[in-house]
């Protein structure tokens, strides 16, 4: 295997993932999809939600607490709804079946709307409604978290009261789709490390000190005593705060479950699915989305902007990049990785050595 | 009548704009349902959705692009989607029996989505799904406009080509629901008029003039030629663009109408309703919004912050304030009412001159 610097061909690296998930336990049909779905955010350019998280999922494999060979219940609650229990097993499965049964129910009742329970850590939700997206319906993903993981604080209050909880959505457009998929917290809670790690200051806007007041410190967010990450919208940072509950509890609630629990886990998952040929026909909504999608990048860019882009047309783009290119992988992750292959007797496919 | 200074109880004045609208061809359930919506939006503290709007509506009617007494088309296009032809009549009455439609779908399917096609200004979204937050369901609603109220601008870009787009939503809590309402821009375009109006400059952030840069100077919005708004979020504005897209589709290409249509008017409405019930027992629910209702509020304020809200409640509390001492007006609102009912023979239930 060629290693580009530090850049490595995406397929055996999702191989190696999968062959250390199966040495814990997991066949190959869920280690391929759940190695499969990491390398395909790094693809895209999510390296947060990318194969850093493969030394993780491991971990989890070892504790237990992510459960390989999990069975998945799919429960019809309705002509148009359904919960899928995912046993804690891979996020990716969970959500992947979802998804399906959401298309599925989609195409017969022209709506549905599929929560998950017990799901281990989804990752990239843009996955989900692209593949939706692709097969030709308009989806709409939510995901909660946990308490453990309330950064976020509610607009107006200094203490977390919820995660990062994002939104994402995809329409289908015939050739590729439109693909958003956003946190409804100003940033993500991994940026804010990142800036401790390297001793700088996060911009202003992102975070409060304990206190509650504005602060660009990140050693003042993480404490002790902890801060908080600003919802998304600055001085109307109302909008994000409505957005991140309303995925609270289409993540919790819905679900029966407990928004301050400390015993749950896992994401909570809402897809909600559209056929738009219900309304319209395909041919003319794909006609419609292309003309629209048209009209907004027709829109001149501002100075300092080289052109304006719709949600998912940067990630589509560093995924060509890097499928030619490869996908960067981090010291620390290699490492990580290295050390699990000798531990489990998995050949790793690199010189070790070279991509330092 | 007794008038507080400028502040009016507000059945009069529904009565009173319910016979203006009459007064031009609307029958009494239909004027009634219109005024209604408006001095509701009033009572809730939204007054640009508020009376204000009965003059406009009363030139819309008498020009001929409001429609008295419209028959309303219900088209169920599969089992749990419908859409509704308004066929150009008031807003708030096409909004309401769309509504109507998809809580009774919900019901029956677990989930539903409705759209609206030919339908006027449909005014305040947070109407439609406090009503399904009543009936015990979860209500999403998303609102287009025409492009000539094309005035926010895509992420990057320095040319209008979205509107304000706002998000509803509506969480039943067995009290009060929680009632979220809001535009996908980092403020509405009548914000911006109040500035231009006062003299005063905007608050930074908000407009970019026809070059692309910041400014604060509302002229510059304005032009000609013409600035623009910009999406909800500042530096993560991607996002307040990707859910103003969204709202987009959702209101033009998903019922096959052009986003670019100059001849397109009113509003795409597009509602998404979850029955809970079908998930979980309702009363289990409820208690976990309540639960979750708490838990939020319960984080400290910030600094200059009295108490944490969540959404909704400020706009609960407004109306009971305002039920007990009336809804403001202003004078050139009263000014046009007072013509309007000069020229159309209805009776003013102020005594004119008091309230100046």
């Amino acid at each position: 295997m060629i290693s580009m610097g530090r850049l490595f061909p995406h397929q055996p690296i999702a191989d190696f993932g999968a062959a250390l998930f199966c040495a814990l336990g997991a066949d190959r049909e869920e280690a391929d999809i759940a190695a499969g779905a990491l390398v395909q955010s790094s693809l895209m350019g999510h390296d947060s939600h990318g194969v850093l998280r493969i030394p993780e999922y491991l971990g989890f494999l070892e504790d237990g607490s992510l459960k390989p060979r999990a069975t998945m219940e799919v429960c019809r609650t309705g002509r148009g709804t359904a919960s899928v229990d995912c046993g804690y097993g891979f996020g990716a499965v969970g959500g992947q079946r979802a998804m399906e049964v959401a298309v599925e129910l989609a195409r017969e009742q022209g709506t549905a709307c599929v929560i998950t329970r017990r799901c281990s850590h989804v990752g990239r939700l843009g996955a989900y409604v692209e593949s939706a997206a692709r097969a030709g319906l308009i989806a709409l993903a939510t995901c909660n978290s946990p308490v453990s993981g309330h950064f976020v604080l509610p607009f107006g209050g200094r203490a977390g009261r919820l995660a990062t909880n994002p939104i994402a959505y995809g329409l289908p457009s015939g050739g590729e789709p439109i693909v958003a998929d956003f946190s409804t917290s100003v940033a993500p809670e991994g940026k804010i490390r990142v800036c401790l790690n390297e001793g700088k200051p996060v911009p202003e806007g992102w975070i409060l000190d304990a206190a509650g007041n504005p602060t660009t410190d990140p050693r003042a967010f993480y404490g002790p005593p902890r801060g908080g990450i600003l919802p998304l919208g600055g001085a109307a940072g109302h909008k994000g705060f409505a957005l991140g509950l309303l995925v609270e509890v289409l993540g919790s609630a819905l679900a029966g479950v407990s928004a301050t629990d400390g015993t749950v886990r896992g994401n909570g998952v809402c897809l909600l699915v559209v056929d738009p040929a219900t309304f319209c026909p395909l041919e003319e909504f794909l006609r419609r989305i292309n003309e629209t999608i048209l009209y907004i990048k027709s829109s001149p860019p501002a100075p300092g902007v080289r052109e304006v882009l719709v949600p998912g047309e940067l990630e589509f783009r560093t995924r060509n990049r890097r499928l030619a290119e490869g996908i960067p992988i981090d010291e620390p992750t290699l490492s990580a990785m290295s050390e699990w292959a000798r531990r489990l007797g998995a050949h790793i496919p690199w010189k070790e050595g070279v991509a330092s």
